[in-house]
């Protein structure tokens, strides 16, 4: 298996080379377009070529990202890129759309916090230890001496609290908080930032828990709690994908419910599953590989072919299984 | 006006007296419990004779801070007290039925983060820029060479966590994540206890969200969001008085709205009012002072007299002549 490189080489790296492309997954979180931002800020300050591309460009929630305006969507054609960076990508092709447009890259560097990464590239540092990516680059512009301005700050700063649900998650350790004690120091408003990141969706997403909670069901003797969301209801309140993100958080968090699942109904056919589990017991990622997807134990989700409620129950029946071994 | 009592001299008289009373405010928060049961066991830690009370003692949902047993409701006879301890209490009579069991004490030690304190007492050690009085104690005891165990840090973590909302709110500074990092180095399990603060409650709670969306009202050209619970509604849910808090935080997070109202309908023809800004545009301490409460700029609350609709409309109405002077 390739070694990780150390960060240092990664930063030699970025001073010597001048062409950047750097990406993320696609349907991006705080962390994957913070890291995204906060590279391609850097390297700009290095008076670097940078481009930085997402399949959806950057979601209208996340406009308040200092320097947003970076990130495109990829250009259809191949570009002229020495460097391809990819952050917070636990498998190569979830870049999605960007995959074409640095097939030329002469170097891969693959960052990530992702255990099942397949460390894909040249370049590859993969630090599961790290609850976000964000943390990752914290430590590599800080340690390496690159540059860390104040709107880098407020990038890493959000990819590392949206990463651990504002400090609260598994993985995030005393030097967590030390990292955003120091980014604070470097500029960032807590408070502003804050709100921007939970305080400040649609009135629709209100709206749309009222539906889903209509829908909560309790399974395996009140150990797993689902809730589902039709495309009917979807179209109904007018709710982008977007609205959906930590909703299924509100029912994890009942008393007694080890496993929380959220199935989408998507356009084709398919059902999307997020899945969250409250601690060591119950596997999250191990469950969603068994359906062709994967992400962290605590966390995961897949993408399943078949109609809603036929995948609800398979999904429910397996969740079952792990938990009870029936 | 008093000065503060710089925290060493505190610091002597914890060391020099031998009986203590603690104590915090009715209806504890977890900054009101985190900080009497830290104090407790720092004097227990000095060998001193030490009682903790609290009006309601601690409710089952703060029963997984560590020693919350040391916190008793008060007795009611007066009882041999040399120094009272009241933290996090803004106004004295809030200790309530705390009162007269500590009448005979020598000495009167009054710590807190609220701005508006009086400053009653005999040593006063006021902190307006701290996010939390859990800070302040921990730089009593940590800047005074006072015990700090595993044990102490829990409390203190969980007194700063729940008072700025999970590290987000404003007054939440470097220091303050300098301090959580701190107390995880001393031995905090983040992870674990931020399950039992904000992932563990009754499925009564969900049950109640639900139904308080189903009261939500704008006002103010959508500036103001409110939400409603008479008394049935609660009877009806089996919903008990601490089920109720954070959900107002659901409706302050929508875009636009400045200033949200949670209107809780009491027993005898009283109203309990709680009032959430999302900045500095509009002060909620000032509107509830209208209405004889108090608290911060941005989180503040009221009793008032009167039928819910006619609370609610006196309300709603104050608070669009200070957003719109109409």
């Amino acid at each position: 298996m390739k070694t990780d490189t150390p960060l240092a080489e990664i930063a030699e790296v970025l001073r010597t080379r001048q062409r950047f492309a750097i990406m993320s997954h696609v349907r991006p979180d705080g962390d994957a377009l913070g890291c995204t931002i906060a590279m391609a800020l850097c390297l700009r300050q290095l008076g670097k070529d940078v481009v930085a591309w997402n399949e959806e460009g950057v979601l209208e929630k996340f406009h308040y990202l200092p320097g947003h305006e970076i990130v495109t969507q990829p250009p259809a054609e191949p570009q002229e890129v020495e460097v391809a960076i990819v952050l917070d990508t636990s498998v190569q092709d979830r870049i999605g759309r960007c995959l074409p447009a640095v097939k030329h890259a002469d170097v891969w560097i693959n960052i990530d916090h992702h255990v099942t990464n397949p460390r894909f590239g040249d370049l590859v540092h993969i630090d599961p230890s790290a609850p976000a990516t964000g943390q990752i680059l914290y430590e590599l512009f800080r340690g390496c001496d690159l540059p860390l301005t104040y709107e880098m700050a407020d990038n890493l700063y959000v990819a590392i609290s949206t990463d651990t649900g504002s400090f609260q998650y598994s993985g995030t350790t005393a030097r967590t908080y030390e990292i955003a004690a120091e980014l604070i120091r470097a500029g960032v408003n807590v408070a502003d930032l804050s709100r921007k990141m939970y305080e400040n969706y649609p009135r629709r997403r209100l709206e749309l828990l009222r539906a889903l909670l209509n829908t909560l069901r309790f399974t395996s003797a009140d150990r797993c709690a689902s809730i589902a969301l039709t495309q009917a209801v979807a179209a109904q309140l007018g709710a982008l994908p977007e609205d959906n993100e930590g909703l299924i958080d509100h029912i994890r968090a009942i008393q007694g419910v080890q496993v929380a699942a959220f199935f989408e109904e998507l356009p084709e056919g398919k059902v999307r599953l997020s899945l969250r589990s409250k601690d060591e017991r119950f596997n999250a990622s191990a469950l969603c590989a068994q359906f062709g997807g994967g992400g962290h134990p605590l966390a995961a989700g897949a993408r399943i072919n078949g109609a809603l409620a036929e995948v609800q129950e398979k999904v429910l029946s397996a969740i079952d299984h792990a938990i009870t071994g029936n």
